[in-house]
């Protein structure tokens, strides 16, 4: 066995090794083609056909690789044409990049070589050139939709915001955790349970069947693991899977999706919650912004049910902000007419037990924060957690699970620091930076029933 | 509902929003405040104590947050030590950065303000000052145990491979993707699956069982899923749970572990994914070595059982870069001298459906290739996968697979390109780079059944 040294070092010894590529053309992506000048010498670009245009003296492409929403323009002799050179066929295009007369465009491809490395059968293909189809028809092609120009720009800017989401606690010196998936914590009503089992087979009562020796779920939230980790690394984040085993038929919800979830010690203020929910916000949101605007602009333009009513929205913004104590969420979002709002200090009774006890006399709140978004619903939600080891003891108590808890009552015995965290849904941020009302259309694949086939 | 610009917009507008903190002293993490010079003013800093030292004229205290393994020293007038101020109690200490006179440290922090927000109960805690214990003993505890050295590192090596991971293919233009978790796919043969189900009781036979209508298990490669997204971006990549349901008792396997997985369109040579292979090692490694050293030293010193071996592997490793063909990955490893290599081309019969057949006469083999580790085994497995429609489709048929695939089968109808890719367990990473002999001790939380209660 070795150590990170031992083994780099032979990587290193090793790049002596046989390589048998000889000097190729540079290759480019299409968004670096797209937003270079003009090159000496050739270049290669690699994608797929998303419009072939003949005309007599010369041969008009466009290839697309998944790098940008644009496409590159490609200019050719005709006598390169190729019976296999189609809408939808892979292609390697060798040649110079020139600057462009049209004004739509910087740069283009002026093709010395075309090579049909993937022939598309246009007859079958369910996608054809310049047509813009509903989602509903594209979520039947689970496996062939991310061509399209929709499932293309909503996977960019996915993969940005994830990128985004690390960069930001990274970058603002949080540890990053893998929770763990299958647990055989609950974390007390957040939601229905997926049960994990070795075997689909019909069982016997009192045969053993739990690969687990106990009950095993699918992780509903990682916070309470979080909550561990943040007894030793002050700040900490995870960004992986949960799951709920509701009826996901509906616009709302999935059985599975992303959450983003923190824990912070030596955390004394909702304030300081909010700022960091806010931080995270903004800073994944402009990164977004600034790397995949044309993205962004599709959903906005194409897709957004909502595109009328944001210049209302902008108006009535000046309302945000507020910071105030109430009962009833419904009544608070209609209250302040339908603008986001961070809500505060919720029902005692209403909230699970880690949360902070406010002691605030008969109205008896925790310490709690939603940020709630119209027409998403809860965007972020987070709290201080209670750190007092007489105040959980007595909840937990009083709720029965103290014995189920007593791991957790545990940690409050051994330098339990005041401490808070927030979690935000990763598809309800998309879509409510994209605009989108359904949240099956920020997924890669459509979940069950449409993708039994993946 | 808003558009990203209009919330931003609104997030910006919010700023004037009442924040009740007051101007405090820079909060610096352990980390921040060892690099740091002598810093102008007050700075305060948070974390747990590891030691207290009582001297008549002067009280030592060494506090750690988790950010670094080192922990930052404290001095201050005995007057401030208070009977609560133990080892693992929480603390807020302000005071001035100044120069150390110790030959250990640059710089310690004389306590102007010391605050205990966490008191420890040391006649129970588990883990005592100065005391090195087997990771046997440290296992029973696995909601406490991250206070310790070993976990402490650990977990900040997890936290920066993941990061280094994720900028690697960030910055060489590959598409991140969220793969299916529950899917109905079994990724052939891949391994035992686990089952999901909405309840846990006994099913009577020919009940609808499944949520999903079709019977639903937790991934075990995010592989078909990601060629299906490398058709329309090129480059992809994913990095998620993946699960077995084996007997995880040994020291090799996980029920849960976590993968690396790419897939590269226009790849029409092994050396290619081999040279990728290669990059992610190598830059990865090299992150974590420079922004842990001492996480990683502390492995080498007090973990790993291949101290002994390390110089004779160094040795050795003149024999890296072996381009082999055989049939025996055992023989390989062997014939090898116990040095890590990558095998190329294996036996037609032996992998699966999706290996591109390299049509090479009796001895017929796939173009797959492992990069093999001794005492690690396979830490990466990748192969260029089979694009000729007619090729995998008669493949599919002889295995009778040809009706559950057909999605499979469709993709090499539009525009397949040839393509290729590669998976790294990291889980195995983290074991190679650490020299970790057991693979249980490289998670973050002890699995099942040591974990019944988290």
């Amino acid at each position: 066995m070795f150590g990170a040294r031992c083994l780099l070092l032979a990587f290193r010894r090793c790049s002596s090794a046989p390589c048998p590529k000889h000097k190729q053309a540079a290759r480019l992506r299409v968004c670096e083609a797209l937003e270079a000048q003009e090159v000496a010498g050739d270049i290669k670009v690699q994608g797929w056909v998303r419009s072939v245009r003949s005309q007599k003296q010369i041969l008009f492409l466009h290839i697309n690789d998944g790098s940008s929403l644009e496409s590159l323009q490609v200019v050719a002799d005709p006598t390169l044409k190729h019976s296999d050179l189609t809408f939808g066929s892979a292609v390697e295009v060798q040649g110079k990049l020139v600057k462009s007369l049209h004004r739509m465009q910087n740069v283009e491809l002026k093709a010395e070589n075309i090579r049909v490395v993937g022939p598309c059968d246009t007859l079958t293909f369910p996608f054809k050139p310049r047509e813009r189809q509903p989602l509903e028809y594209s979520r039947q092609f689970p496996h062939l939709r991310c061509r399209t120009n929709t499932l293309s720009s909503l996977l960019r800017v996915r993969s940005e915001a994830t990128a985004a989401i690390h960069s930001f606690f990274k970058d603002n010196g949080y540890v990053h955790v893998h929770t763990p998936i299958i647990t055989s914590n609950d974390c007390e009503g957040a939601g229905e349970l997926f049960h994990v089992r070795t075997s689909d087979k019909v069982q016997e009562p009192g045969e053993n069947s739990h690969f687990f020796n106990v009950p095993a779920f699918l992780t509903v939230s990682g916070q309470l693991h979080l909550e561990v980790m943040a007894g030793a690394f002050t700040q900490v984040f995870t960004f992986g899977p949960t799951f709920r085993a509701e009826n996901s038929q509906s616009r709302r919800h999935l059985a599975e999706f992303y959450m983003v979830e923190a824990e912070m010690s030596f955390t004394e203020s909702l304030q300081d919650i909010i700022q960091i929910m806010e931080d995270l916000f903004k800073t994944v949101t402009s990164i977004v912004l600034s790397k995949c605007p044309q993205d962004v602009e599709l959903f906005h333009k194409y897709i957004s049910p909502a595109q009328k009513v944001r210049t209302d929205a902008e108006e009535q913004i000046h309302n945000w902000g507020y910071d105030l104590q109430t009962e009833h969420e419904k009544y608070l979002v209609k209250h302040c007419g339908e603008v986001p709002v961070f809500v505060v200090n919720y029902p005692y009774d209403l909230k699970p037990f880690y949360m902070r006890d406010n002691e605030d006399g008969p109205q008896h709140t925790v310490a709690a924060v939603d940020l709630l978004v119209p027409g998403i619903g809860e965007l972020c939600g987070g709290s201080l957690r209670e750190e007092r080891l007489h105040f959980l003891q007595s909840r937990l108590e009083r709720l029965g699970l103290a014995d189920a808890y007593q791991w957790y009552l545990d940690l409050r015995q051994f330098g339990s620091a005041p401490h808070g965290g927030f979690g935000m849904g990763f598809e309800r941020y998309l879509q409510c930076i994209l605009g989108v009302d359904n949240i099956k259309d920020v997924i890669p694949f459509p979940r069950f029933p449409h993708s039994c086939l993946l």
